[in-house]
Order: C-alpha cells, then sequence, then structure tokens
C-alpha cells in the first residue's frame, strides 16, 4: 500500500466532517540515536510556515510525536477555519 | 490503521537500506475547488526549512503531488547524505 492510498482510506473516512483539514507527517529514519534529535524544532518551524497560509489559533493544531530506537514520527493535523472556505 | 502504523510497516520494508530517510507528507482536504493550491509553494519553503538542519541537494529530493477532487497530497522524500551518520 502506498502512502497516498492511506489518505485515500483516511479521507474516505472523515468525508462526513464537513471541515477542511491539513496534516503534515514527518518521519526521520535514522542510523544513529547519537544524534539530538532535530523533529520538535523542525515542527516549530513548520507550523511558521502553514502559518503563513492559513489563519489559524494554537487549538486548532493536534500534534503527535512517536520514537522509538530507530525511527521518529512527527503529526501534524490542522483544522481549517470556516472562514478559510467562504469562497465555496 | 493509524497513520503511525503506516510508518512502521514502510519502515520494516526498507529495512535493508543503511541510508537514513526523511520524509515529509502533506495532505490538504479542501472543500472548495475554487480556492488556488498553495501546496506547490508550501512545498518550496518546506524545503527551504529542511535544508537548514540537512545538507542535502536536489537529487536526493524527490516529490510526488497528487490532486483529486477532494484532497491534495504532497510526498517528499528525502535520503540524507552519509555524512549525516559520522557519529555513529
Amino acid at each position: 500500500m502506498s502512502l497516498l492510498d492511506y489518505f485515500k482510506i483516511s479521507k474516505a473516512s472523515s468525508a462526513v466532517l464537513a471541515k477542511e483539514r491539513l496534516q503534515i507527517l514527518v518521519a526521520h529514519e535514522r542510523s544513529s540515536r547519537n544524534q539530538p534529535s532535530y523533529l520538535p524544532q523542525l515542527q516549530k518551524e513548520l507550523l511558521e510556515v502553514v502559518r503563513k497560509y492559513i489563519n489559524v489559533g494554537q487549538d486548532a493544531i493536534s500534534v503527535n510525536f512517536e520514537q522509538d530506537d530507530e525511527q521518529e514520527t512527527l503529526e501534524l493535523n490542522i483544522v481549517l477555519p470556516d472562514i478559510h472556505a467562504k469562497n465555496s
């Protein structure tokens, strides 16, 4: 299954929601655990970039960060404000 | 299946590769098709942020962009240079 297939399944299951959503995922496979993680700082900067395009408050953003021996995964889920769809 | 599960499966299947990888996915569910997409510009800015943390050339980055009636999906796959793992 490709990653794009995953999003298609995810989309179908959330189709009842009228809200627009933006989802950002970052996965970092690491060959060494000796390096400090830069994902927390990267997360901050990614959100700054996103905020240039959409006007969302902190309460519209949920963050999930997981880490194991070989991989770090950062998931940002952003519910876009209704005003964003005012042209529809 | 959660998105994090997807990454775990993906990781297992690529475990034979010693290279470090960074994968960034952006999915935008749109309630209206009247708005111009900002994902191409967002993609450019995301890569500028990533380049602050890792030194990669354009040839290490592959981009996949898909669009249908309700969703746009942007996938960035970045193979990290070996020098990045010199501390291991």
